[in-house]
């Protein structure tokens, strides 16, 4: 039977939306690749029978309960309050937690007096262990409650990711008999969502049980993600590798990749399959395409290089581009682009080169170009493949973001004609 | 009488941590704007009876309930048949919709019959009306229920905000009488969280009541986050900004912003104040720090380009790093870092110049250099400000976001010293 977990978010903060929920993925994915199913992840306000009645919910639905956040020093956190509240019971001071609280300041330079709000994230609920925190002055926690179990943790990402990577994930492994939770994600476009879930009906009937399969839309392609969960782990990767080779005689001419849905793992397996080394020439979109291709670990193995050539006077000096053609093309032209992805291909000496030229926004660009436009250009040094494209519906991040990606799935299309 | 939202988001994709829920921070960022307060987010299962429970909680806790996810076109949404279960009635084809799905389709290429799954995304249950989604083909839903309102957006974020931004939150504004809400972040840095609360208590207990204060930490400084809600803006403002008059009196030299908790923001008001322009080199962290820089609209008028040298060949080639230097002190040094630093400034032309260099993990670096070494350097062509950084226990991903902030850090502080 499946181990079930609530995630507790607490925290003001993310309720107006003035932060992203990060930490909830992040434990999330923990927990599913320790074999921990999670139930439901709540955001609530750090007011105390608001946390109460969330811990109450939890551990009504779940095995486990997580909670992150409100372990600060200040007034606004009322975890624990509410934990001692949930619980029953009074807080106590644990010297070791003190000490370590001590240890903390004086390894970061702090030689003070530890003072009363510091000496306050030494109380430990009575009924609860503390699992020293190496990142930051709160400590987790741990509570047996009635066969479960309840988990705090700091809300500083850091914190937290060390806490559960060190401290939390194995214990859960040790303390549950913990099944293997198998993913495995495939990327198919050029098809509609519906018109694909029409053509696998059939063999979506016949998958077995064991295996679950989700569709993920996105802009541009559809995820399909594999899943299972079991004690035999070859045997599921086997059997989803099986579904796969079903999948690709029924849809095989839509797939981009059986391995990932990501586009710059795809492209980075495309390059060291082909032994390409690749540089990117970058305006609107600021070192983005950059600072993904190199989120992928080994990216060094076919990533040289790039240069962010954001004033147009960095386009000409540092990449060749011709103040000719961008007076009379302007800066956001085919033209432009290609000369640009020309220049860095040279410069950083790469077999692809990629270059973006465009109008991120919110003000149109220097020639009047509409907030939107933008031109993307691959080059091997013979051949160009450019593509103008016009998002005037984005917000910035979102152009930048999409754009981005485009770029990434046009190299990938100019490596696969 | 403040109104309250509850948000749900129905994904399996959340609970197993492949994706962040982005978009709950975008509603409740809309909705705060709006003076709505969110009382709670929700993430769940695509399950009937769980929707419809999550359903039942929001109604109860609050006026309004926005539902993101499963209204897609294949087996695994079943928000719509939920939301019927809910409201106690059946769908009902609607013609309208059917037609904005074909010409959807039509305006992208698409010349084909709509299939049965098409048509099923024109079913609407009977209570609700439809709202056009120009994005994608599953439209928004608007329900009256007793007094509150149920809204139902897709769960693709690019169509879920163009709905928000166009077509909920201007009917939410006309619905509700709606207050004004004001937040001021501003940031501090060089005291621990438990000794400045110490420090501003008694200023803390004087702040009037309809404004709130949050301290908001991350690793290297504390984001002082004021709140307040009302009619009268103006009037809130100009007390935030009294509190923030005598808060300096008290806390002055902790300050390093009292417009943003955001690096990249500072540095470029400090930049635009001082008229400077800047360039960036960067190795190991790929290009996001000038990613960072241009995130922010206008940035064009300091920031003019950087050069990604991933390959060590680039930083000899490009920047004019001296081999020898790379030889003698490996290529992560405090030489190699000031003189990639000044050969960015000359080649890009700016005022200022950054450069980093490190090893990102999860490999060693090519000369033994242990993972998490890093040496930024920021030069302004007559002196250098260079620190050498060592984080471990930090993965990929966060040693780069963490290297980057303090490469912007460093930039204020040769700034302001």
């Amino acid at each position: 039977m499946k181990i079930k977990a609530t995630l507790i978010t607490i925290g003001d903060e993310i309720l107006i939306g003035q932060i992203v929920d990060t930490n909830s993925a992040f434990i999330a994915q923990q927990l599913n690749q320790t074999g921990i199913e999670v139930e439901e992840i709540l955001s609530v306000k750090d007011e105390l029978f608001t946390i109460v009645e969330a811990l109450q919910r939890g551990i009504d639905s779940s095995d486990i309960v997580i909670v992150t956040g409100g372990l600060g020093p200040t007034k606004d956190d009322k975890t624990k309050n509410a934990l001692c509240h949930f619980l029953d019971c009074g807080l106590v001071r644990e010297a070791q937690v003190l000490e370590n609280i001590k240890q903390f300041f004086t390894a970061r330079g702090y030689t003070k007096e530890l003072n009363n709000l510091n000496q306050d994230q030494a109380l430990i609920p009575a009924k609860s262990t503390f699992i020293q925190n190496r990142y930051g002055t709160a400590p987790g926690l741990w509570t047996n409650f009635h066969g479960k179990i309840i988990i705090n943790l700091p809300g500083v990402p850091i914190e937290m990711k060390g806490l559960m990577r060190e401290e939390i994930i194995p214990r859960l492994r040790t303390q549950f008999n913990s099944v293997h939770v198998v993913h495995r994600n495939i990327l198919v476009t050029g098809i509609p969502e519906s018109d694909l879930s029409i053509l696998l009906q059939e063999w979506e009937n016949e998958i077995p049980d064991f295996i679950s399969l989700a569709y993920l839309p996105n802009r541009t392609s559809i995820n399909l993600r594999f899943s299972a969960s079991g004690y035999d782990e070859k045997f599921m990767k086997d059997e989803i590798q099986n579904q796969i080779e079903k999948f690709k005689q029924i849809a095989g001419k839509y797939l981009v990749s059986e391995h990932s849905n990501k586009s710059q793992q795809i492209l980075g397996d495309l390059l060291k399959e082909k032994g390409f080394t690749i540089s990117t020439a970058e305006s609107c979109t600021g070192g983005t395409i950059a600072s993904i291709l190199t989120s992928i670990p080994g990216s060094s193995s076919y990533f040289l290089g790039s240069v962010v050539s954001y004033a147009t006077s960095v386009k000409t000096s540092v990449l060749g581009v011709s103040q000719q053609t961008v007076e009379e093309y302007s800066v956001v032209s085919e033209q432009v682009a290609e000369q640009m992805a020309s220049g860095v291909r040279q410069l950083i000496n790469t077999d692809i080169a990629i270059a973006t030229t465009g109008v991120a926004g919110p003000c149109k660009g220097e020639d009047g170009k509409e907030v939107g436009t933008v031109w993307i250009s691959v080059t091997d040094g013979k051949c160009f493949l450019t593509k103008k494209y016009f998002y005037p519906d984005l917000d910035r991040e979102d152009f930048i973001a999409i754009v981005s990606n485009n770029a990434l799935n046009l190299v990938i299309k100019f490596l696969t004609s």
